[in-house]
């Protein structure tokens, strides 16, 4: 019996969705009150974004929340590996038509128990058993991603996008609380282990009911290493469809991530354009403003082609004119100076935060800012 | 003779101008080489922002740069001070006209002894002769403005603005790394001062003569107190023309800022409807997200009608992915339960910066967001 069907739409509000629609009673209170059966949408107002799950007017969060966090030292890993991999899904499950669900189906007992090393007391782990110091934790942090779509009155999981970041670099200690020693991963490596756990984490998956006959796609990460100031990047993914249990078909990714300017000793873009112009701007505004403690930027590189920069600036300002009048004179030199037809951000920020921020979209041609106010 | 002339537009990029162009050089490259000559603006791509000027490449800074970083232990005051004093120049200086100038008339060292006590050795003190321990300071912080206008080929100054930070409550030592007392001064107290300043003030900068016959703003802030967490707020100005050397017409300024939700024991607005909006959000935010931390507002009012409110929320988010779902829920629940017809602002920060940002202005519909994202 519908009492309410489900609206998966563009530009909308809360949604509501009454999985098990008590039919005596038509009261439209029941939108308000939380009773244990209640679904509602996030709303969508971009499409750019899903719609995700809230249930009993709480946020679906993530089954395994926390886990990564433990994990990564280096909290770029963190925000690149996630927004990359939700990235990925776009790919395979539209955002008009399916909605986004925070993992449920990697618990933090297995999440953890995967991450870990291979033992007598862990056989489920994922990386291979040996000794801290001889054989190195390839796996460091994974993420599940569930896309629902409507069937009659409820949400039905019907795919799900899985990332497994590698490590790049394995750090590790001869002893409790002494040195770090690093141990440097082959490309080869890196991607031999991630296709290998990606096979073994999709017949785990499998072994559940629900996710039997769904799409799961797998993708791969390279973790930058802990020092790195971008994130790293995805090098592989898999489209897994019906009761396949085993992953056969791999698609690459060719993305790199810089750092400009590029530091001395470090691997910059084949094509040195992007960073010159990046080096005019920032000689521009440093020439123009005191007390600058630096400008650099986050370059995206897609089949060798620049597709983003999140340029930040930090400074000790003095005052709120100053910000003022820095950020109209950004937006100008930005684009005088920067390249054109990709998306980019600029943050300027102080030791007391943010202080203002500018953007432009891939197809605007003139950047927008933001100034932070205080009353 | 004119060689470049000023334009003060709209949509403008930088602007070169030359004071004191060379004749018998033509060439166009004198708009890349420092010459002392050289002024620009930064340009202005909104009209509620001023163009500022730039000196041979580098943006000119205040003569009294940093002295009220010094001053202020309540950082709040200080960005409120400045944006405020900036709204009541453009009541006087349309942003259209004039050029915005940081002070080149107040030195750090004019500042920091008009902002002491007077005393035989800093007989310019404006705050009263007398103990520590029995006479307040009255005077915390001050702020100059120049405004300049095209004459001929070069800039004019044609206006200023003062900005004088009166404490409403007096903190002091009894003895050097001593316990904190406070005085509490009272609405009259300040009022009183602020005026008597104000007049002084006005006094001495005619005796400059670039100030002679230029039309002088001075406007008092009542200072808010060291704790708040939200600024303190402009109660009066008066605008001094020709060659006037003690003010008597002051207008007042009905403004108060006040912090959502308000403390048990703190005084809120006289119609606590706002606050009810606020209150509803704020139930609805906590409620859908778990390990929300804080989510408070500053709110200003201006002859008792909400103005502006800037909501701020504190969180440790565990993802991605939940900083995307967070906001676009932020989106249409600001829409519901905040106040209309106002510009609001939304920040979403946690342990490591700022993660998000909604912004509304005035006369729009929708909130617009901003996710921080990083390569």
């Amino acid at each position: 019996m519908k009492r309410l069907s489900v609206f998966i739409a563009a530009f909308a509000s809360v949604f509501l969705l009454a999985a098990c629609g008590d039919g005596g009673n038509s009261n439209s209170s029941s939108s308000k009150n939380s009773s244990s059966s209640e679904t509602q949408l996030t709303g969508q107002s971009d499409s750019d974004y899903y719609q995700s799950v809230i249930k009993n007017g709480h946020y679906l969060t993530s089954k395994s929340r926390g886990v990564n966090v433990q994990q990564d030292s280096n909290q770029l890993n963190l925000k690149s590996f996630e927004a990359g991999l939700m990235n990925i899904s776009k790919k395979q499950f539209s955002t008009s038509k399916y909605v986004f669900q925070e993992g449920q189906y990697v618990s933090t007992d297995t999440a953890e128990k995967w991450l870990g090393r291979k033992t007598k007391s862990n056989p489920e782990g994922l990386n291979p058993a040996g000794k801290a110091t001889k054989t190195p934790l390839y796996l460091q942090q994974m993420d599940e991603q569930d896309f629902l779509t409507q069937d009659g009155n409820s949400l039905k999981m019907s795919g799900m996008t899985i990332g497994l970041g590698i490590n790049s670099i394995y750090y590790y200690q001869k002893q409790a609380y002494g040195a770090t020693y690093q141990m440097k991963l082959s490309d080869a490596e890196i991607k031999a282990q991630g296709k290998k756990m990606a096979s073994e984490v999709l017949a785990r998956l499998r072994k559940n009911k629900a996710l039997k006959n769904i799409p799961i796609v797998i993708a791969l990460y390279k973790q930058a290493p802990d020092d790195s100031l971008v994130g790293g990047n995805f090098f592989a993914y898999s489209v897994n469809n019906g009761s396949s249990t085993s992953v056969s078909n791999w698609k690459s990714i060719n993305a790199q991530n810089y750092v400009f300017p590029v530091a001395s000793g470090q691997k910059g873009p084949s094509n040195n354009s992007d960073e010159n112009d990046f080096s005019n701007f920032k000689t521009q505004v440093q020439n123009f403003f005191p007390n600058l403690s630096g400008v650099t930027a986050q370059a995206q590189y897609i089949n060798g082609s620049l597709t983003g920069m999140n340029v930040n600036i930090t400074t000790q300002f003095y005052s709120q004119t100053e910000i003022i009048s820095f950020t109209q004179y950004l937006q100008s030199t930005a684009s005088k100076y920067l390249p054109t037809g990709i998306p980019i951000d600029i943050t300027v920020g102080s030791t007391t935060g943010v202080q203002s921020f500018l953007s432009r979209d891939t197809n605007e041609k003139n950047f927008t800012f933001h100034i932070f106010n205080s009353y």
